[in-house]
């Protein structure tokens, strides 16, 4: 395809340049440098390249674009409101202030076009990769012969940083396996970092590893040659069976004359001389700021490309819709997110003297019920799969020569997929999901945050979740992971006791939009309770409930969750043996808990009390729910390598060791 | 380098398998087919290549070998067995079980011989680049013409699932930057992982990866041709200036002729039928358990070459301590770990009219201080150096070509300098520090973790540690990362107000030997205050101390960390104006306070008087100094960018905001 391009590109892409000076400099905070580098990449992109709508930035079939060196968040603001989004001159000028749409950082679902939230390098290339899996998904399961109703790419922005973090290694590396033809990296090979030039710490042949992974990787020697840029980015978006890099070699504050190509430019006000230094290497009105020539208002403005582009896409979806009424119902169902009817009708219930089972093969049964009338759950482990139980065994793998499978295999890449999985999830049209040992959680921690801090409802199969993972030792049991989960907000927490309350907390997971969910599952067996037979659904959805002694006044309450409650349970038998009236609360989230009316909460921990809570891992938090006079049952250092029971035992986490110290507390 | 082989190598190798294969089935728990795979790698590197002294697992000029795939732990303690470490055949028989030597993952400091506590995927590699920086460091500090007294390697036998770790692949990369020519990684190319073959999820080319990154890359086609594997591992130990791969082509459960090759064979006991049927494929008495022959216990047991080896050393080091006894007597200090004396001589205090000061400024002051005295303080920035200020301003930065300096410029990858920082530490003459925004500390958390489960003096500098980051937004601004590292055990936690405590708070991470420390430091500058003058020091050592309102007796007690100590005061003036007196109670350490006994702890804050907590951060943990009748000011969601002072007072921090909320609660 044949681009051409003139004065007033130029003039374009230092609008953009110095409105990124101008919105930096009155905020007085903020990172210059990179916007005024690689404006020409954004112009050229989003005149000619991007497919997307600016009057519709929700057109299901648009492009992505990812800036995921969030910090240069000005080339994206700039960009918008030349494009024609909902973003004008006067956010710009409110750029990082209190309530604007134009904060330090790009926020999701806060800023029309700004599709996810960046900041924390490596999160946005990482994600992409799940966009574009999420597109290549979507495309398999709904395109038919003769109709592309899905067919977008994936673009993205990325820094030095984003390239050294691990977690787009991982992901990198996992979407040249899956073939994402679609999804383009370009890479900001501006040779400079906070600390100065990048070879302070980072020598590596990026190319040579991006081919190493498996991407085609293409060069830009200056992104200020516009026709070599539209070049590259033509190649980029033509046909591959593999993700592209373009490795653009770009310099940091472009046309300064004494900040360009140094750290001073990265994360600081340029400055009112130097700004205007620049203006005039432009050729620009050194006294105008946030200056928006008419004739670049005019050739930027993408509305009525976007308009023609998104109206061609509905007409060819009536003519899908006329052929396949089913499916374009089900897509539209898929996008809106809502649950097709009788989701939940077959999640597993047992009676109380059922089998023990693991609350992980519990997972895996609930799993696999609603995967059966859900098709838009997708997902997979970091090569746990068999001992997450998350393999959905209606389906096959999603490979690039059979991506409308559902299952992934992440690899032992835990950070990268947690990050895909917020990708899928801002994509929209699947509910993704993704499994480890709950001791891993700590590698996801980053992306984890970002899903809340998004309200993504990405849910989390969290096994493995105590010192009953036993043989393989301390390194491999979680102490602290409920605590640490439980601190970030916006996560939901949900530790099932058993099978009854596994089915509850997935469908909980499955019904909650307004944030991911993390699903605390057992290794070892546990009994069926007799108590969650009739209201763990409720139960589990108010976060606590009573599962044993309800009636009466008890002596003292203990609270316990997952694993802990039958233990309870069991302790609750010997202390009435011992004349002590014990209500067991199984508690499989506090954050739901915490949610439900005061009443509700007096009614389960009834005030004046005692209350003593059993869970095996740090005390940390727990104080919230003993009162001052409370006790905790917990574990305060790490766990040990031995067969499961034998550590519980030595940990006190057995009946009658928590009777006996319960005894001792409500005698004492 | 000629080596020969003969039968009694054939059969030390097929005795390690067998005590592998055995051990795990005896435990009914464990990883059998990586120890069968790699037996010959073990067997020629321990007898032929290694540097090490069974007799004295200490010895500080060995070779270090690292286990990254701590699962395959029965292959590492089946060498040390033979080699002659101080680990019996019945340690071996009690592998997995309780309060044995040899637990399901190696664990450092518990069996002789282990170099690092492994298990989680990535940290091994990622941490022997510690270890072989450390080595580095320490050779070009105290080897002299002639004297070289540091002169060792350091060897990693990791998995695939090693290298898909990002944080492998972060640390892969600073490697190759720090051109660590004595670090070699074996990479067990098995081509096997729990979910079956690797090609689920892994088709890169690691090899090219690897040279990308600037590694020499080595093959070898079978682990079991013993004079390939010898070659190579000599090509490998030779002199570069790069790091070394070898690509190591094994196969899993080598010689069980159903399970060889096949991922049933990784993490589960084999069954007795194909340990008899792997038995009679090498030639073994099938009956027989835990055997070791005599010619294989003649063969492999190392004391001899150890001990000649170590003794050559020593006399070595005699020579070198005669021309340069100071430098004896230094390095000798540094490997106990002992302090220099007047180590914190210089710390930087100040008076209450002092200029105001960041925390995070306050301890570039005190980093600089220590510097002067202590050579071993070794450590830099994951790129954010200016910002964290953890530059020591009398180096220059630690390069391939000038190892001595004590700058490390880690790049952006947070959780690689985690695990090198543990590496580092673990290696010994070093105190490692590494700095972040707080807000990265999630991406380092596996790392950390492992520092304190390993009880690592660690020394971690988060700045930027709450809201008042501003602008940068929600992405930059912690809210639960004091929760989540206070909830890890055996990390202290430390959050200074103010430039005094700011020195204090480095004291306590110098002086505390038992496990990492981490230093939560503000953006914003802070007063300094009257009360930390003279109390700071033994404040902060206490954990929590008085800072305003020590006599009489108060009618509230705010309790805050850090920045808002100062902010706490002020509202206690405000309430002081009002009748209402207040004591402020400084707590930077909730780890430090817990440890005081019970007096200490009710004489700071007295029974029965109502308590405030402020911290810009989530609830979570506060309950359990807040008592049930307590008020949390805190923040229950995620930040926003403005200019930090707005988002405070927005969210309700300032004096006027807390003792209002602080009088209706008193009053109410």
């Amino acid at each position: 395809m044949e681009h051409t391009f003139d004065a007033t590109d130029e003039l374009c892409i230092n609008t953009i340049r110095t409105l990124s000076m101008d919105a930096v400099q009155k905020a007085n905070s903020g990172h210059p440098g990179t916007p005024m580098a690689l404006a020409p990449v954004v112009e050229v992109l989003f005149t000619r390249f991007l497919k997307h709508n600016p009057a519709n930035p929700h057109w299901p079939d648009r492009d992505r674009f990812i800036l995921s060196c969030g910090h240069a968040s000005m080339l994206l603001y700039s960009i918008l409101h030349l494009t024609g989004y909902d973003l004008d001159l006067d956010d710009l000028k409110e750029f990082r202030q209190w309530g604007s749409r134009t904060p330090g950082h790009p926020e999701w679902d806060h800023t029309p076009g700004v599709e996810i939230t960046t900041g924390p390098l490596g999160q946005g290339c990482a994600a992409s990769v799940g966009m574009a899996l999420a597109e290549t998904h979507l495309a398999a399961t709904f395109n038919r012969p003769g109709h592309r109703v899905v067919d977008h790419r994936t673009w993205v922005l990325c820094s030095d940083g984003d390239l050294m973090e691990g977690v787009a290694s991982e992901a990198a590396s996992l979407a040249a396996h899956l073939g994402l033809g679609k999804l383009v990296w370009i890479w900001d090979d501006n040779r400079i970092t906070i600390e100065g030039d990048t070879d302070l710490s980072f020598s590596e042949d990026v190319g040579r590893r991006f081919s190493a992974y498996g991407w085609r990787v293409l060069r830009l020697d200056d992104v200020n040659d516009l026709d070599a840029l539209a070049a590259v980015l033509d190649e980029a978006g033509s046909t591959s069976d593999r993700p592209t890099l373009i490795a653009a070699r770009s310099h940091i504050a472009w046309g300064a004359p004494n900040k360009q190509d140094t750290a001073a430019a990265h994360g600081a006000p340029l400055g009112d001389d130097e700004i205007r230094a620049a203006k005039r290497s432009y050729g620009w009105p050194e006294d105008e700021t946030f200056l928006v020539p008419d004739e670049v208002a005019d050739r930027c403005r993408q509305i009525d490309r976007g308009m023609a582009d998104e109206a061609d896409w509905a007409r060819r979806m009536v003519l899908w819709q006329q052929q396949h009424p089913d499916l374009a119902k089900e897509f539209a169902r898929r996008l809106a997110g809502g649950l097709p009817a009788g989701w939940d009708d077959d999640l597993p219930q047992a009676p109380a003297d059922a089998d023990p089972m693991a609350t992980r093969a519990a997972s895996g049964k609930a799993l696999n019920a609603l995967s059966k009338n859900m098709p838009e759950l997708v997902g997979g482990s970091a090569d746990l799969a068999p001992s997450n139980k998350t393999l959905i065994t209606s389906s096959g793998d999603l490979t690039a020569s059979d991506p409308a499978q559902r299952n992934l295999r992440f690899g032992i890449r835990e950070h990268g997929m947690a990050a895909v999985l917020n990708g899928m999830s801002l994509h929209g049209g699947i509910r993704p999901f993704g499994g480890t040992f709950l001791v891993f959680a700590d590698y996801m921690r980053p992306s984890i945050r970002l899903a809340a801090l998004m309200k993504l409802p990405v849910i989390y199969v969290f096994t493995h979740d105590s010192i009953w993972v036993g043989e393989d030792g301390p390194t491999h049991q979680p102490v602290e992971h409920l605590a640490s989960l439980r601190a970030v907000p916006g996560l939901a927490v949900v530790r099932p006791a058993d099978l009854n309350e596994t089915s509850a907390a997935w469908r909980v997971a499955v019904e909650r939009r307004e944030g991911p969910t993390a699903l605390i599952l057992t290794r070892q067996k546990l009994p069926v309770l007799q108590g969650t037979v009739d209201h763990a659904s409720d139960g589990v959805a108010r976060g606590a409930y009573v599962v044993h002694g309800e009636g009466g006044s008890p002596d003292v309450v203990l609270l316990a969750t997952g694993s802990e409650v039958s233990l309870a349970g069991g302790a609750a038998e010997i202390l009435s043996e011992n004349g002590v009236a014990a209500r067991v609360v199984s508690m499989p989230s506090w954050e739901l808990f915490r949610a439900q009316p005061a009443r509700y909460r007096e009614q389960i921990l009834p005030p004046g009390v005692p209350r003593v809570a059993v869970e095996a891992g740090v005390a940390m938090g727990w104080w919230e729910w003993l009162g001052a006079h409370g006790m905790m049952i917990g574990i305060d250092g790490y766990g040990a390598s031995a067969p499961g029971a034998v550590v519980a035992e030595r940990y006190g986490f057995t009946a009658e060791a928590v009777a006996e110290r319960t005894l001792r507390f409500v005698k004492g």
